[in-house]
């Protein structure tokens, strides 16, 4: 009689058996061995995602953005003044590169008009409703359809193997939180994002936590590592993202001393998502693919690696 | 014959078999119970812990002041000029209420001289050997036995009802990081405390995080709403504190709808620790009593509900 092998089921069914594939077997396989000399303990394993191009898709523009355009429209009629303003004018003739022409400034005036001057219950209602139900303008799938399978199999592979699951992405952490745990099992505590201020009052009796404009803290760039520290406080051994925003993220992570794992997702399918990296002014990758190969970070190719890029729609 | 009853060992053998005990035991039934009406999901049994004067003693004064003022003797060699400059000439002659008369900026002077102008590992390092080695001045324990067993018990009672304990201090968060997870099992994401400004750097060749002495967050009263709405993004269902510094936290987690515990742990114990309320300068309880008493909350007499205070002395 034979030897009877028993293989576990694929964790990874939505990644071609490639390199970068084999790269993240052997490296959660060798940090989880008992009595092997890569053992990371439980408490130690923290893995780091960046979200926007890296757990879900950010093309033709950030999702966020794409809600605060939505907002202006559904607040105009409360802000009759908004015809006469830019950008608020430009965007509401429907000219979104018009809109987007007073670059940083304007998106800003775009947030902050949309996003403070609420409670944080309020804006967490209104996120909530609008991820339910808006759709992206190219593809019409909902937005929590936009996320990639093979990302959702990984970080469920990482959890089943005791890895504390974060994001730390530049986007707004209260327009994550609402969504997170539901789309990718990432509690709200394990969520790092920019910040707006915010200011404690009593309102009636009640106390609530109201929103202001004005910014708090840019989880960008060098920015990744000073709140992976603030939210976190110890170093990652795994890390996770697709633009030059993420790397400094991915110098502060590998710099530890033990096992690290860095993997960029690089946008190649223009076919089935979008294709850009050393050009793109969203989502940039430039410095992160030079330093990759000089490093030796794991590149993952979407067309080439992946076998499926999104879910099925529901 | 008989039934026989099988009573599992008691969880909190610390706390006397008066009202607060039950009032933690009857929470911690009715919100695990699953079919109970105040049935709460595992993923919002968020716990909120203040951490001086409630996870350990503050007396005669905060413990992070005692490593302050340890650090300035320790620096004085490399800051000859200290001997001329107040608050740290007084301090340097031993005249700690000389040093405290300058108020809060003769104490910013102090953190900021012996907290910043280092990476966040060095500061790390300090830390760890100061906890490790520093004797309080009255008990001449070490701090980290200097902390309340029945709160210890809780804290353990808690998490094996897959409740998440969480610190949320106006100390440093940097401060308690180093040690909070060996001592409360409370691990370094879980801590939420004041910080001061960083910045990301690389020195040859190799990424640090800088301390800054600048203020960032200040992580008591208001800013303990703040605070949790930014590093945990859920209400708490159960909050423990024992000053008027967590008055704004008890505020905030008391008005969520459902089950809410509220407990202060109130000084009461002059023998075996200090007794302290309405007109101490640390640790004041004085709206929290009133309050307490207006709503309902429970209030825990050191004196008369906590059969032991600290650990045994290893």
């Amino acid at each position: 009689m034979n030897a009877t092998f028993v293989y576990a089921a694929d964790p990874l069914p939505s990644w071609n058996d490639t390199a970068p594939k084999k790269a993240l077997v052997a490296f959660v396989e060798k940090v989880t061995k008992p009595g092997s000399p890569d053992f990371v303990p439980v408490a130690e394993r923290i893995a780091t995602f960046d979200n926007d191009g890296t757990l879900w898709a950010e093309q033709p523009m950030y999702f966020q953005l794409l809600f605060a355009l939505d907002r202006v429209k559904a607040l105009a009629s409360q802000h009759p003044e908004w015809k006469g303003e830019e950008p608020f004018s430009s965007l509401l003739r429907g000219d979104v590169k018009a809109t987007l022409a007073g670059g940083e400034p304007a998106i800003t005036r775009i947030v902050m008009a949309t996003h403070a001057e609420m409670t944080t219950e309020e804006f967490h209602t209104i996120v909530s409703a609008w991820i339910d139900t808006a759709r992206h303008p190219v593809t019409k799938r909902l937005y929590t359809e936009m996320v990639y399978q093979p990302m959702l199999e990984l970080l469920a592979y990482l959890r089943a193997n005791s890895f504390k699951t974060f994001i730390v992405s530049g986007g707004g952490i209260d327009f994550m939180r609402p969504w997170t745990e539901k789309v990718y099992g990432i509690p709200p505590e394990q969520v790092i994002g920019s910040t707006i201020k915010t200011k404690f009052e009593i309102r009636d009796g009640v106390p609530v936590l109201v929103r202001l404009p004005e910014l708090d803290f840019i989880d960008d760039k060098q920015g990744k590592p000073i709140g992976i520290q603030q939210h976190i406080g110890r170093r990652p051994i795994a890390v996770f993202g697709n633009s030059d925003g993420d790397l400094e993220m991915f110098q502060w992570t590998t710099a530890g001393a033990g096992p690290r794992l860095a993997v960029i997702v690089h946008h190649t399918d223009a076919e089935r998502e979008w294709a850009y990296d050393r050009d793109s002014s969203i989502g940039r990758l430039d410095k992160g693919l030079d330093e990759a190969t000089s490093k030796g970070w794991t590149v993952v190719s979407m067309k080439n690696d992946w076998h499926t890029i999104f879910p099925a729609s529901k």
